[in-house]
């Protein structure tokens, strides 16, 4: 499934620029809004195993996508997190614990958008995957991770390296969250959707 | 005012162990939670100037008391904010901008509480001023900032130091993070209450 945030409004996108109001075809069951869905997503996720065509009223185009998880209670970033990232940052590179940042949920966006560059810095950009975790989850074992997966998407961290590097210790938080740092889109993509979600395991050797 | 979390519900406190419980004295136009009194700050800020004690209800202990904001947006901190820590810390004093940091919402607890220490580190604590910010805002006038504080507590920065500082680069969310690593309270107190909100100032000199 891909589940999209349209003008605020849950979709289950089903063809391009198309979709199926999630409120609309479940009678209110579920949405309208994205938060409220990932609030009951076990049960959300069982009623969206068939959509039909015929739902498929809502017509959209990109500019009109927001953040698929718009109001999630935290925001972690894994830092340091390719090799060749952390030479280029000039940082060892991370034994066992990388550096996790968070950034504020206030400078999530959607996939389109216009960002308001900080005057006298340097905004600098990195391209992430983004994973949604659906539920509640501590100590998951690493073959039980993808459970509390909701799903996948693609997102752009923004920093402003200036005021990074400026004090006494590098800052991971404050200066990737102005608003509009933290894009991300189009939409969910449930992992179910990959033909081997661990596959960069092996890609990543 | 005194605002507390007693068993999730807002209290305005008036008196040792006993207070006003909002949502019954206000009709249900106020609460029960503390977290729709801050999305209706300032019209409960009115409603709330004349409490009776008629109304005072409720008993409480200390031991049922919860974060007085249970469900922030954001937490930050502010690092190496005094002198002192930064020489304990080995840090450089930050010129201009300190380092900004994040605890998890997940972090927070009443005032009162148990802590598990995570096993194999160091934990070690701080205590801090928490100021609960009771608007959005942004770019706020130094002379206006009292203006979009709901009020100020007290808490606990609970770290672990061993990963704090086990990799490439100082970790300040991660670690400060674990459940029970941020226990705020007693409660929130308002601004008005304070005979000089600025007296710090001369204070820290």
């Amino acid at each position: 499934m891909r589940l999209a945030n349209v003008r605020g409004r849950s979709v289950i996108v089903t063809g391009t620029g198309k979709g199926i109001d999630v409120a609309a075809a479940s009678a209110n069951a579920f949405g309208p809004d994205l938060p409220s869905i990932f609030a009951d997503w076990s049960a959300f996720r069982s009623w969206a195993t068939a959509p039909t065509e015929r739902d498929a009223d809502v017509r959209f185009e990109l500019e009109e996508l927001g953040a698929p998880s718009p109001e999630p209670a935290q925001i972690l970033g894994v830092g340091l997190n390719y090799r060749d990232h952390a030479e280029e940052a000039g940082f060892e590179i991370p034994d066992e614990l990388p550096p996790v940042f968070v950034k504020f949920r206030s400078s999530l966006t959607g996939p389109s958008t216009r960002v308001q560059l900080p005057t006298g810095g340097h905004t600098d950009w990195e391209v992430e995957l983004v994973v949604v975790i659906g539920q509640s989850a501590s100590a998951v074992k690493r073959d039980q991770a993808w459970d509390v997966v909701a799903g996948v998407s693609v997102g752009q961290d923004l920093s402003e390296r200036v005021s990074q590097l400026a004090g006494p210790a590098p800052q991971f938080s404050l200066v990737k969250s102005f608003a509009g740092f933290a894009p991300v889109g189009p939409w969910l993509v449930t992992p179910d959707e990959l033909d081997d979600p661990d596959a960069w395991r092996s890609a990543a050797r």
